[in-house]
């Protein structure tokens, strides 16, 4: 990506310490330092990652979050993800994009792509999905679309912040596993698929080291496994010790502390080397001309109506409709139609915290409503503030219900629940919310509720006793007109679970380690997260991954897949809208299942693996009765698991099953595929058991022989019955011919010689 | 313990390096190294732990376990531990001393307190508990009992040795505070109260380190906390490398490995210090010198019948009364009794592997019911081969059921389910065993299932399905006698359950990390495990911790608890026999309840404590209508956890409720009562954030101090809104004063300087 900046302009080479120093940190809370006069330019930088927060706030004020300028306010990733549509996601970033080269921003921070590892992350609002497949493959969008203006986009925050609680100082005690398959390979695919200009570290620790001081995770994984060549900076406040920090691989520290002192005496004293401060400047200088065309176009102004509609649209598909009895919905405009509960009038559109957008304009569903010439009954029924019940207002929704053919009635979580800075601590819809609803439905049997938070909610029992649930998330500034646009059914409902609704809280194994307590927390539940833990163990949950209904059904069949290389093959599905008049579309998911998957409690030679994955999927819009064939590829990490053993991923060879479905728990067929395996291997050693000896091909022998030899000699190694025998078949070699005695080293010289002999 | 042993006799010192050296290792399998000419005999020890296992097998066939002694063989501690009788416990320890002593063996392996960490634990049978408070004051009872003959114990396997998979290699990751409050503390509490003569270490590591090589856990922890001064052995073949053991704090290697030369070159060259290798060979000959009296006791004879009568009366103690609705149990001796399953003539009475003990008699239910001259009818319903469902067998159990009054059903899991050396991978009955209670059930509705099994089993949903269920879990080899004293009524069931009975495995949060893989195995529910996890995540069980039914019921009441001390109290509580004709056991349980207990998903200024734990618990024998007071002392341990933070026990000061009743689910009564802080403290720091500081005394005088002067200045803390708040308010001082700049050091200075002034 650097090739072509460096021809005549300024190279961290030629400047002295105290200059690269001073590039290598903020010049202050929003800009990066320029060096005018060697021709490098200090450009502002700012917060998404769902729109533009680009503050207006004076020197003083830096951290302010209420004053920036406006900006299209697209919906946050709590909605968006649910489009299971990348290239949606993309146009909402070119649109980003845009914006930011208007306002003359050269980095947006976003998107955030860590996992919703458990419900109450405060944060999960900002983030994508409990899968790291479709948290990458969506997010890398926002990506593609910002950086194809010209400027960049920040991939944030690396890694494993996945909770507020702490933030600053938790550790997070995490398996490389655990990492490697669910932490981790979000950013790994945006950073090799889109490379980003720029990554954010997380405030926490990982394993007991800061992100910022992290080598491993900001040199050995990002840049020499992955590739990046971009810049990485701290999340703000995130840098403790620049030298470290620079060592680790950080490029930029923000926001400024002033210690460029600190690094020119570490260059000095010898705890930094020179080299690795001038290539950490290097990359801030090619990030300042990366940006300089698009930061140098004067005048430029992004169609406001544009985005908004872009918005509009992203809203649209981010609305998963979860239940649907007797086609309650889409509702008829002339239907006599009660609209209860202050969010229809006072949106709850996106989250707080340093995400927060100064939105263009803003919609609520009664102001669509009303464009849309719609006549209805609004009773606002509770109000948003933590008062308690009000009899009134429950009494004018209760009327209003009760006269009308059908309720639209908006729920969700306050404004003051779900924020950057806290995690929640209850699934719980608020108590009041519940209380009215039930005095809803006491008088109209026929209740849509629309619900509007950031993350999963509690819905039993409460679901039962409604024909339908429209879960809108968090849908952005246009969300009010695109939820008319589906309640009245110009668009039908296309959105899919992105994260399991659970039945319970306690439910999801990572509760029991949430949030942590001494400044770490275990993530004890390792690859378990999500569907991958409801559907290995069995559990129950309220409404699955992937999981979402349309206006019009859909059919997958004549399903192949046939293998395409060594480690990857081809899925071709057809789906086909089974309804006769109304067009829509479907998300088709393809999972993998692992070679034999251990059924939980089994001791078994393979490692314990999700009973399947996400490795695919595809978004098809259909007319009515129309088909479509679809095509989805699988690659080698699709089959892969990340062995703690090797330190490397693996492939076992064996037979795959390949699941296409509609929801992790609505698979329409499996197809079994045969894949080899990668042949990786470890050579035998007296640490082996005579069990593992005798599975492989050239240790069964030489150990058959030794046996033979030994039991010549008059030794008997079967022992009197099973259980000795299990005692001497699982045994490593060394301990037992430590029981051997002298003799013992014989045979292992025996062992190791012929089968270091064999196997040469 | 040693203190007159050492007049007269050889001390370490006087030996040579080789001789030393050749006492950390045994003769041969079965005995220790002695040195004659310097007057150290080399005693046999010989496995336990639920009685005598002396082999007879010679020296080429040493791991034989085929061949033993005649010795009584007690209910193991899958059925013992339900006793909550430490006394009973004792006496059964002494009895097995006595057998040591004709038998001429100095140490006994056993008791082996590790904890059922879950239900498929392999060895399972062989210990007691999922809790280490019950595990430790049960099984001390055995230490005392054996060692008041002379001869010494050897609490096993040291330490966390859970599972059977990989054993010899597995590296147990868990956390510091789980080994502290969950996997240690029997260990702890018997080495201190039960001063064993020997710790036998386990094969597994221990958070990367190898038992028999951890000076963490042999020296800092056992030695030198807990005061230790018995030898340490390994588990036999747990030793793979003689000079790293010995400098752990190992002094015995079991079988010997004929590397003594090595133990001298260690000294030669360095590796091993003189001292340290005198210090373990010391204690080996104090060993020896400490049995010498028992050992010399030649022509000392037990009394068989007394021993067979002990093992009768903790088998009777053994037994757990699920259910018994409308008084099924118990059966009159003139009824119609049909009793099915082959387990009633082919008792299963103990587990398999280094356990199995050749029992002085074996009686069978039937025989004893024959002795007693009830008639009934038996039908083996089954086979307990791996053979399917046999029509004949079970149409014969069909009939005899069909004519009974009364149906005893035997089931359990046959002895190939459950062995040392491999864990259990379903906690299924036997599908035949099911399949024929399902029929018989459909031909006699009153039903007594009498369960013989190592561990948990399955009971749901057939639970349902039968008015009566007796555990019996493994009885030893007066297990159908004491039935028959049982069923008959002579005596009413007193057994509580040790663990929990789960509905399915996949609920117990162990089970997505059981049994590991790659050689390790992640302990990440930490503390969480048994009742521990399902009481304080409000999850359903089968029957919950604590639970035992009798032919008696019982009230709990009057319940007091006052303060003895600053970190102490005693519970007092009436308990009443209610009924009119039935004398019977009961066991009063005390449960302790932490300050304000976290609730799960909060975030919290507290660890995340379990609801409740066993502190304490009496059991009283009480004649028809009669009460006694039972009094129970709480001491500081009662109401410490482990902090990471502190790596001590800390005692938050608070209310903590204490619950006196029945089971983990039956609480009588809550009495809170009030107890002092430990008053332990860490100075702020730069670390802690604004809000530590503030809810410091000193911190938040310095820090308001500070605020103000920094408002005179113009600074504005408190951001724009919520959000800007919680993050100056979390973040930790020494980044908010980065943000500062230069300026911050200042700052910090102050804070610094002051605090440290006003704490001095």
């Amino acid at each position: 990506m650097t090739d072509n900046l460096t021809i005549g302009v300024t190279e961290a080479n030629e400047l002295s310490v105290k200059e690269q120093a001073s590039l290598t940190s903020g010049q202050d809370a929003w800009h990066l330092q320029g060096i005018p006069s060697k021709g490098i330019p200090g450009y502002m930088i700012t917060d998404g990652p769902h729109g533009l927060r680009k503050t207006t706030a004076g020197n003083g004020d830096e951290m302010n979050l209420d004053r920036s300028v406006p900006a299209t306010c697209f919906p946050p990733a709590a909605g968006l993800s649910s489009s299971w549509n990348p290239q949606l996601v993309r146009e909402v970033g070119e649109a980003m994009g845009e914006e930011c080269v208007q306002e003359k921003v050269a980095v947006i921070l976003g998107p955030g792509v860590n996992i919703k590892r458990n419900p109450l992350g405060g944060r999960n609002f900002e983030y994508w999905s409990e899968d790291p497949y479709l948290a990458g493959h969506e997010a890398a969008g926002i990506v593609d679309g910002v950086q194809s203006k010209g400027v960049g986009a920040s991939l944030k925050h690396f890694a494993v912040n996945n909770q507020e609680t702490d933030r600053f100082r938790v550790s997070a005690l995490v398996s490389e596993r655990a990492l490697r398959e669910i932490y981790l390979p979000a950013f790994e695919y945006i950073v090799k698929h889109s490379r980003p200009w720029t990554v954010m570290c997380s405030y926490n620790k990982i394993n007991g080291v800061y992100s910022s001081e992290n080598h491993w995770l900001l040199t050995d994984v990002l840049r020499k496994e992955w590739g990046f060549d971009g810049i990485v900076m701290s999340d703000w406040g995130a840098d403790h010790n620049r030298v470290a920090a620079l060592n680790a691989g950080l490029n930029l520290e923000m926001p400024p502390s002033g210690t460029d002192e600190q690094v020119v005496q570490g260059v000095e004293n010898g705890t930094l080397k020179r080299e690795q401060l001038e290539t950490m400047a290097q990359a801030m200088i090619d990030l300042a001309h990366k940006a300089e065309d698009a930061m140098n176009q004067d005048g430029y102004r992004y169609n406001v109506d544009d985005h908004n509609n872009t918005a509009r649209r992203a809203a649209r598909e981010s609305m998963v409709l979860l239940k649907n009895e007797e086609h309650v919905l889409p509702v008829k405009e002339q239907d006599h139609i009660a609209v209860i509960g202050e969010f229809a009038r006072t949106p709850r559109y996106q989250g707080s915290g340093s995400s927060r957008i100064n939105p263009t304009r803003l919609t609520s569903f009664l102001d669509a409503a009303q464009e849309r010439g719609v006549s209805l009954t609004f009773a606002p029924g509770y109000t948003l503030d933590q008062s308690p019940a009000d009899t009134q207002l429950e009494q004018e929704a209760v009327d209003a219900a009760a006269q009308a053919d059908t309720v639209l009635m908006f729920m969700g979580l306050p404004d003051y629940d779900e924020s950057e800075g806290f995690d929640r601590t209850t699934l719980a819809m608020p108590a009041k919310q519940l209380e009215l609803l039930g005095k809803v439905t006491a008088a109209n049997k026929r209740v849509v509720v629309i619900l509007s938070n950031g993350s999963a909610v509690t819905m039993t029992p409460w679901n039962e006793s409604v024909p339908a649930i429209l879960e809108t998330w968090l849908l952005g500034q246009a969300g009010g007109v695109a939820l008319a646009d589906i309640v009245f059914g110009d668009v039908s409902p296309s959105g899919r679970l992105a994260q399991t609704i659970p039945v319970e809280l306690t439910d999801d194994p990572s509760t029991i380690n949430w949030p942590g307590e001494e400044h770490h927390v275990n993530y004890g539940e390792g690859v378990f997260v999500g569907y991958r833990y409801y559907d290995t163990f069995h559990k129950p949950v309220a409404y699955p991954f992937g999981f979402g209904l349309g206006y019009a059904d859909f059919a997958i069949d004549e399903v192949q897949v046939r293998a395409t290389g060594v480690h990857a093959a081809q899925v071709r599905a057809k789906v086909t809208n089974l309804s006769q008049d109304t067009a829509a579309s479907h998300v088709v998911q393809v999972y993998v299942r692992p070679v034999e998957p251990k059924v939980p409690g089994e001791a078994s030679e393979h490692v314990a693996r999700p009973v399947h994955e996400l490795k695919g999927f595809a978004k098809v819009y259909l007319e009515p009765g129309q088909s479509d064939t679809v095509t989805i590829d699988l690659d080698e990490r699709a089959f892969a698991y990340w062995s703690e053993e090797f330190h490397d991923w693996r492939i076992e060879g064996g037979e795959y099953g390949i699941e296409v479905g509609s929801s992790s728990r609505d698979i329409a067929a499996t197809v079994p595929v045969t894949i080899a395996g990668d042949g990786k291997r470890k050579p035998l050693t007296v640490w082996n058991t005579l069990d593992e000896w005798r599975k492989d091909p050239v240790g069964k022998a030489v150990a058959g022989e030794l046996m033979a030899k030994l039991r010549e000699q008059g030794a008997d190694f079967t022992g009197g019955d099973t259980s000795t025998e299990i005692f001497m078949n699982t045994l490593p070699i060394n301990s037992l011919t430590a029981l051997m005695g002298p003799q013992g080293n014989q045979v292992e010289d025996f062992l190791l010689g012929e089968y270091a002999r064999r196997t040469q």
